[in-house]
């Protein structure tokens, strides 16, 4: 009995014993995770200042389209890049937490990015009707209903398996491991649609409003756009790296065991 | 010694004694890699229909230099999508195989990619020079030169990483086998970025030759262009999940010990 108290412990946690990190393993970690996170704030920041500097700022009117049109890039970039990247993050920060609390989170991050993209969807939606302008007929918007499509998706049942299921707690455990990496590889895949329906719309957009002319001699607003489009790259190259690294993952007798919960 | 022979065998190919696989694991694994190969010829098929249906096919004349520019959409999606995307299933597809084959294969693919991407370039470029259009202004050649960039490094140092190195094998096999995961992982990333940038040029190419009215009433042309973009879209999701399967990779032993050749 007294061996298992510790054993359940562990396995509840993201802390290893047997895995002790070495300093210069921490300052890779620390600046990796420091770096994600000034892109991931980052990328909004330089949208909502975009906007606010070059378009206007935002509103919601059926006189004022393309201000509504403006909420558009903002809360996609919010919810498929910023709230969506720290939530897939959020397993490889939060190492030292609870697994019950980083699965919240990473839940709460999703509820986060969800209206963002619900909303974003909606303004667009409502902008190409009101300016009479067809829907869904460019690369970038069929992307974007299969990233939509994919999150809802990813989302109903990841809630539900991961969440609600924990009411059966033991009789669901094999379940709900078998999904797991599943449930990881299309949320990658999510993420990745994200970001290609993100850089689309940056080319469509810089296109549309600025026309091909004056984008081929890159005024600063042509430069905010790209920066806007080389920062999601940028995040995309950290995900990537911080997903593969199996350094920055938590043990993984640890993972397989904090299934439990 | 007659121990060491048989394991000798199996560290320099694919194949392990150890795991065989079910009928329904090669099932899976059978139509995961025709899927993926009928994919990615017919990727480059499509781009190839659309040149000469739509475009009116192939030239690199003064005279001709929107036919010039075909080029580029055309080898680029040979170079970054067909040709690096055989090549990095090679390591899922000839799993049978003897290591060093594997690499030869993944060498050649690539030596055949790079051609592609570098007459793609230089048929834009010069196609801008000739029109007098800037060079370097868009999002989607900022991604294109980053991918070009990371192509070539990885080129030159797979190279001499993985197959001039072989010349002093056991003294560099330490060097080579932390430089896997390094290779593997910027390797996926350029695939991503090469998909980024075909996707972003798809959406200006459908912009500047049918205009946003044109392309926004859907016509065939513009349902060819995003069907293109569709199916890259499809090729990525697919390597994800092939290259994300650890069940479609050799054994971690074999891995580990193939090294060495």
């Amino acid at each position: 009995m007294v061996l298992r108290f510790p054993f359940k412990q562990r396995s509840r946690s993201y802390e290893s014993d047997e895995h002790e990190r070495g300093a210069c393993e921490w300052c890779e970690y620390a600046l990796v995770i420091t770096l994600a996170t000034v892109l991931l704030i980052g990328v909004s920041a330089l949208t909502i200042f975009w906007t606010f500097f070059y378009r206007e700022g935002y509103a919601w009117a059926d006189e004022l389209p393309e201000k509504q049109f403006n909420l558009h890039p903002t809360l996609m970039v919010a919810g498929f890049i910023t709230f969506s990247g720290f939530s897939v993050l959020l397993y490889r920060i939060c190492r030292c937490f609870r697994r019950i609390y980083v699965k919240l989170l990473h839940a709460i991050f999703h509820a986060l990015a969800f209206p963002c993209i619900v909303i974003g969807f909606l303004a667009v939606l409502d902008f190409h009707n009101k300016k009479g302008i067809n829907n869904f007929y460019s690369l970038h918007s069929w992307i974007g209903f299969v990233a939509m499509g994919l999150f809802g998706i990813q989302y109903v049942v990841g809630f539900f398996s991961f969440l609600l299921l924990l009411i059966c707690n033991k009789g669901t455990a094999n379940f709900r491991a078998s999904l797991v990496p599943i449930h990881a590889a299309f949320g990658i895949l999510t993420f990745v649609l994200g970001v290609c329906a993100c850089l689309t719309g940056l080319t469509e957009k810089a296109l549309f409003t600025l026309g091909a002319e004056r984008y081929s001699g890159l005024p600063d607003e042509g430069v905010i756009i790209n920066a806007i489009g080389v920062a999601i790259i940028a995040i995309l190259a950290v995900v990537m790296y911080i997903v593969s690294r199996n350094k920055f993952k938590a043990d993984s007798r640890d993972m397989t065991a904090s299934v439990d919960l």
